[in-house]
């Protein structure tokens, strides 16, 4: 987590081009409110990077509002799409920048200029997926569908569920309140149980995949995402019943 | 098309690390015998590289009989699957000059190192796309049961008989016998046709996509494609119809 005075701090020591910063961070679970670092970023006038991978579709990512210049995600997580994409989004100033690089991309792949010339449909790039991008389509119909506040809405609703079966369960959360991923939840493994045991339980009995920390986390937390459809009070409920079964079968 | 002779004149004046080129000419419809490129370039141990995009699934790419170091193709053109994969093949000598590398790759995302960790299955380096794994498997197992011999073959028969159908037409084809993709037949626009009419046509009253040339070859050949499920005599007959009567009507 990082405050706008940490933030501002760097940017005029280093005086760095481009900010980058994690919005959601898997491997924690901590959600980093971007506009403190936009905010000390654009009074040097460097550009913004957010990485929305865990963050898009869960919470909000108001790129405009946030004074985000590039944002990129991925279709599988909180759009619950087929994974295969990456939704990306610059700034009108991001563009400004890229058009008055004076050396070229050395990645034709990646050369965000040729990328805009395809997607403004005029210069052929590369052959697009279209099965993923039916899929996208359709993931962002059913999205709209069911509106973006009350789809956050759902992901807070779930998230209370689950940390309150984990209160019940006596887990503690290994992120502070307020900094929370509603979707991404981290509770920490409880003193002498081994977390490998309790995925396994939970994969080989229940079929229910969660992940564990790795680094420094490793062993220490549970990694539980609950996005898109299965972001619900009954999904929450049964895999808190599991769960709970899971961590005594390992204590 | 280049012959021995040609690659060893340049081999020898540039002493090139690596020898790329284009096994099947999407543009042109040309296919490049790989044998005496790489039997060039191995004589100053010059690594080889072959663009089999458009030739994996229709035509041998025996890359170990080539003595093709690289190969890289696609999903949705030979092998009849979604577009999005690029199946990739390297030597065991490209790789250890890959590992012999003093300088770190640049880009990440297609650092062949980091890609051969996590092929191995002991590094992660992104979510790969399920959904196109499965259909990749698929396009594969059919590949398998119909055998590929038989597909090759399959694939010549409807070239031939292509073939036979534009000379009833008076049409005539861009590269020489001998030399052609079976998968994708170049023949000339005939002088006074509109190929932009004839394409517009077929697309429009039939539902068939067929392209046309580009760069010095725009309004000079079309290109057709005739690949996997559709390389088949009743598909020929059916287009060979069509678009008859579509340069008839351009005409």
């Amino acid at each position: 987590m990082f405050g706008y005075d940490e933030v501002a701090e760097f940017v005029q020591r280093e005086k760095p081009a481009v900010v980058a910063f994690v919005h959601a961070e898997t491997s924690t679970g901590a959600l980093q409110d971007p506009r403190p670092i936009t905010k000390a970023a654009r009074e040097l006038d460097a550009l913004t990077i957010a990485d929305a991978v865990t963050s898009l579709g869960g919470v909000p990512v108001s790129v405009d509002e946030m004074d985000i210049d590039i944002a990129y995600s991925c279709s599988q997580k909180g759009l619950s799409c087929p994974p295969g994409l990456a939704p990306f989004t610059a700034s009108r100033r991001a563009v400004e920048r890229l058009n008055a690089r004076k050396t070229p991309v050395p990645e034709w792949y990646l050369d965000l200029r040729l990328l805009g010339e395809y997607f403004d449909g005029h210069k052929y790039h590369h052959t697009a997926s279209a099965t993923l991008f039916y899929a996208l389509h359709e993931s962002l119909r059913l999205i709209h569908e069911e509106g973006l506040e009350n789809r956050f809405a759902r992901h807070r609703r779930a998230h209370h569920a689950l940390l309150q079966g984990f209160e019940e369960l006596g887990l503690r959360m290994h992120v502070a309140e307020g900094y929370r991923i509603p979707h991404l939840n981290t509770p920490r493994v409880p003193e002498g149980v081994d977390d490998l045991k309790v995925r396994k339980h939970l994969l080989e009995k229940d079929g229910i995949e969660i992940a564990g920390g790795f680094g420094p986390l490793a062993g220490k937390i549970f990694r539980i995402g609950m996005m898109g459809p299965m972001a619900n009070e009954e999904c929450v409920k049964m895999f808190l019943g599991r769960f709970g079964e899971a961590l005594q079968a390992a204590a």
